[in-house]
């Protein structure tokens, strides 16, 4: 895995600023801050994609990053809110294949923010949600069997 | 809780398709979707942020997002990567005051991005990070206290 520059970080071969580390997810500062203490919150076992972890992993990112989004509001840094964000595939922007869940200080004028479709808001119909709503309901029930 | 939307949509006040309800969390529909298959896991107990809800509470908001985000691939709509994301506080552009997880599916030419801050990407030195990190750490260190 040393193709992968997370696992690399957390093997120690190449540096970073970690703020936290257990036995299943670290979280260090990124490189490339969005705002200043933006964070990145990893699991320690290599995983490119949401379904290469097991879920527990993934809510124990959760649960890291729910402590580190109240951590960053209380460490001397501009912050009055928090973004948690998360991308899964290159189609969502994910740049790195190992799993991170960023955790992005805000605040009013830094500059960040979302580009949305040019026909949104579209509003569709409760019959067309309900529509996709089956479709999800299916999928699920076919994800537990 | 009447003034809450998702309150109101959790009573069975204001109508919704839901996709998933257990005691702690539940999904539905987002009714101005930036994708089709744009879903909402919240908590089924109210808590505008996330300070508010048990740390327990946002590890399920996230391992239901998992399973969602694995239901989403297969449900049969446009989806080639997905975005979780969760905005805690005005300045993070949270706009419904009931803490929420987005499940955003994506595809190439869906038109959503992320603008990034005019100076982006910045490149912090390590001495930099490292003292932002020891913030952050000691900061973590306090809310465990």
């Amino acid at each position: 895995m040393t193709s992968c520059i997370f696992c690399g970080i957390l093997s120690g071969e190449t540096p970073a600023s970690f703020v936290y580390r257990d036995e299943r997810v670290a979280a260090f500062m990124d490189i490339q801050p969005i705002t200043l203490g933006h964070l990145l919150v990893v699991p320690t076992a290599h995983g490119a994609h949401l379904a290469d972890i097991d879920e527990e992993i993934a809510s124990d990112l959760m649960r890291c990053a729910y402590r580190l989004s109240a951590a960053v509001r209380g460490a001397g840094v501009p912050c009055e809110g928090v973004n948690l964000f998360l991308a899964d595939g290159a189609a969502a922007m994910q740049d790195v294949f190992h799993v991170h869940l960023h955790v992005i200080p805000r605040f009013g004028g830094d500059g960040f923010g979302l580009v949305l479709p040019s026909d949104y808001p579209r509003r569709p119909t409760r019959d067309e949600l309900d529509g996709v709503a089956a479709q999800i309901r299916a999928a699920l029930d076919g994800t537990r069997t």
